[in-house]
């Protein structure tokens, strides 16, 4: 019978490992990719997607395409019984489970992003681990320049033009490069924003950057980086954030209203929810990719600890998740489950990195290849021709390239496509003292306090004078909203590091019309102030 | 002292008339535009950006690069106060309004759409006004596609590839076309459809389509589309609309999960909230386009109602809302104002249209230029070099036209960038008889019922017995989610025609543990069950 082969995630790993099985094995064999969405990221070019250079639909390849003659099913992965030996997925709308049979299975589903242990970053902080993160990068660095140039309040200016990147990986390295360009680029658009107002740090915990790189690139890029104007900050973490402040491990407070976060590597919730073996945050697999203990199970790429040795115990001892490893993990992968299949034995993997290179922005760049040490803008090139390369698909390629062409003969462009539309119903932080909203805004919401607290001041409708009330966990304020009231009459401060819930008003007329015991409790304090309840909508 | 001309609007005429006044008086007149977007949008190229053969970046324009000269505000705007002469605007995440002074006001916001008269038709249909809406549609087909291919259910394949667009203007015909082309050349990579199981329908109300145009091209048109394979069916209206139907004015009902409807123009509320005079839903101008009884005031483009000759009366006697018009109003605006500023007279608009030109995709249009009608092959190339022509500034030329040679020459790419998230509280509609959910169906949301009555049917857990309950207004299901269920054990049913408000786990989260209200009315219920209240989230 046709064995099925099934792969868990498209990315370097499980793409590459879904075609060489289809090149191996041929119709000998069912090969099936499961992936979230229906293409393949080329994960090097995310910073540039997030500074415009590409547009973000060249950065990403049809899985359909590359993949001719494998089965590529668009469906979230919910859960594996390795008993039954099935994978249960959703698929699109339809919401009854459909159950995927494999013989064998391979993970390749890479890291997830848990910011959770800093309070605020979670949800202040942009990512830069999908596309869809570039994407609003850059949304987000473009809304910035737009209001500080018609901001007339000094405060909000500056922390407007301060731009933090957290995180001095080969990631993190690269988006502060391309995120600098893209604003120098941008300037010359925004007349009322000086160069000299522009900030941009770089935050990393260790005392250098590129730690996967030789020590005089990393100290080249972080001189390069700085002759740029970008603040690098070494030996410093985050403490905490809010939408307009980032606190570091020194206690440092920056104003700014831009946090990128690179760190945090973290398995995704679904690997995790599967029962195999872990190391270190990692699916714990053989020198043959086989997961400890499984016959028919493997891993490779991100979320696999692949030992390059035996009894390997060093973090050098293991394979770094870097996109040139998964590609040879993909080849040995698909071997050795044809070597199972055919009953032979299982090679162990074996490979030497050929180097690493990281774009600085601004035509600079470092590599190391083979033990050869390029700077600057022979590096850079040597960068942009190896990924040209790398790229899978000529179509691809082209596009790319054209890309860079006219990225290089014409201004960068400024247009902001779709402003981040915040969920309707969020958690804001905010820290002793800082401002919720003053008298004369406009109101944008209606707040529940979930812990803290925080100060309300109004002149007393009677006498005048200016009155404070204190508003602790489970009290609610800006309810004049559903009034229709657009503008504040009293000014809101924290009192204590607050967290908050806020929704609009659609979500709180939503929620009177649809659900009864939000709608009861409203009724009294409505009806006090001579509203009719309940609201119409409109 | 300089004169401040202000105007609201950034597409066909605030654009155009931004930059001819810049071009007549320079920088005796501070020119500034306010516009919500820091783009220009090429409406004319939105369907092809909706079926992917352009980009969404190549289908607009900075203003800022288009106006230099001209000052540039991305804001959305509040109110104008005629007595005071000021615009109140929000800028950005600003809270506090900001009021921008002028001497001469331009209108030229365009119309807005209201799809309100068929119910459900807001909630579920997909528009085509806006960047965003296009680009939601391409990534709506995609996903009916993947969702065809996998799917085992005979019904929700036929729903999922059944394509209807509503309205046969330009906007729709063209609309329709592409969406063919795309589909078309979409579908060697999905092997598990066959290209029969497809159908498109287009819906008109009138007894033609491209009623704009001459008979003979509407007819020619109407028999194009239905050779390659599009439904058009005349003489049909709307009656409503949910996720999964479409109802048309005959009773007929359309399984279908895309519905794009390019009807219902209406004043955007801004503009209705202008103490202006109207006219059939726009601003009533003279033919000097100021706005009738105002000094200072101006209108054009899609949101003025412009006499093309005195005592006008029928709608031909009045200005198209085509971008050709809004060019040659923009000029004679920019004129205008001038004029009046220097104390001299206005002088009334006056254009023939030199024709129009329309779509149908695969290579096919049909255009009427200047009395010559061409239809086929040569009016899809004319309408293209028009177009080409006709866009702003040259490197976006460059850009659109290396889009069409590489579209012409590789597959239509079948990435889907970006799922179209849901809100997260959000109103769903059913007829009656339609599944809500089914038993063993993923847990997708906490439902209450609005208007309306569903039927809950499951076996009693003590007898096994099925059990069936009613629940109408007011009432509630799928709370097991709470539970973190994450499966169905009930199925639900509409009895009547209904609307219930759907939210997601993380939404019943977030207000059981901020609105105390809430958390309260659910705390019994949940005791009951034996959970521990309030829950952890994770």
């Amino acid at each position: 019978m046709t064995k099925r082969i099934v792969i868990l995630g498209g990315g370097f790993g499980g793409m590459y490992a879904a075609r060489a099985l289809h090149r191996r094995l041929g119709d000998a064999a069912r090969i099936e990719l499961i992936n979230a969405d229906n293409y393949f990221v080329f994960q090097p070019l995310l910073p540039e997607v997030g500074a415009g250079s590409i547009t973000p639909g060249h950065a990403v390849s049809p899985l359909r395409f590359l993949l001719q003659g494998v089965y590529v099913r668009k469906a979230v992965i919910d859960s594996v019984d390795f008993e039954r030996r099935v994978v249960t997925v959703f698929q699109g709308v339809q919401r009854l489970p459909t159950e995927v049979p494999y013989d064998h299975l391979v993970v390749a589903l890479g890291q997830g992003v848990d910011l959770s242990r800093m309070p605020g970053l979670e949800e202040h902080a942009l990512k830069m681990k999908t596309l869809e993160d570039a994407r609003r990068l850059r949304e987000h660095v473009i809304e910035r320049l737009e209001h500080a140039q018609i901001s007339q309040l000094p405060e909000t200016k500056r922390s407007a033009l301060t731009f933090t990147v957290v995180g001095g990986g080969f990631s993190g390295v690269e988006t502060v490069g391309e995120l600098k360009e893209l604003i120098d680029r941008s300037l010359p658009f925004y007349p009322d924003i000086d160069p000299s107002e522009v900030r941009v740090f770089l935050i990393e915990y260790a005392n250098r950057i590129l730690g996967e790189m030789p020590e005089r690139l990393g100290t080249y890029a972080a001189a390069a980086l700085t002759r740029r104007g970008i603040e690098v900050k070494l030996g410093t973490g985050v403490a905490s954030a809010t939408g307009t402040q980032l606190v570091t491990s020194d206690g440092e407070v920056i104003d700014t209203r831009t946090i990128v976060a690179t760190i945090g590597n973290a398995p995704l919730p679904v690997v995790r929810r599967m029962d195999l073996p872990f190391a270190h945050g990692r699916i714990a697999v053989e020198r043959s990719l086989r997961v400890q203990g499984r016959d028919n199970i493997w891993a490779l790429g991100d979320c696999a600890m692949i030992p390059l040795k035996e009894g390997a115990q060093e973090r050098s001892d293991f394979a770094p998740p870097t996109a040139q490893f998964a590609v040879r993990e993909a080849k040995l992968i698909a071997r050795n489950i044809a070597a199972v299949i055919e009953g032979k034995p299982a090679k162990p993997f074996a490979y030497k990195s050929k180097g690493a290179m990281a774009s600085l922005g601004a035509r600079r760049g470092v590599a190391d290849v083979m033990g050869v040490q390029l700077t600057g803008f022979v590096a850079w090139i040597v960068w942009r021709m190896y990924y040209l390369a790398f790229l899978p698909g000529m179509a691809t390629r082209i596009k790319v390239l054209l890309n860079w062409v006219l990225d290089g003969l014409s201004p960068r462009s400024v247009v902001q496509l779709r402003a981040y539309v915040p969920p309707q119903l969020r958690h804001v932080y905010y820290r002793a003292g800082d401002r919720v909203y003053d008298a004369g805004s406009r109101s944008d919401g209606f707040y529940t306090v979930v812990s803290g607290a925080v100060e309300m001041t109004r002149p007393d409708p009677e006498t005048g004078e200016m009155t404070t009330r204190v508003i602790g966990p489970g009290g609610h304020f800006g309810e004049r909203l559903i009034l229709g009231a657009t503008r504040r009459k009293t000014t809101v401060r924290a009192v204590e590091d607050t967290k908050v819930l806020v929704m609009e008003r659609d979500e709180f007329m939503k929620l009177a019309e649809g659900v009864a015991a939000f709608r009861d409790y409203f009724r009294p304090y409505m009806e006090r102030h001579g509203v009719k309840w309940p609201p119409e909508q409109g």
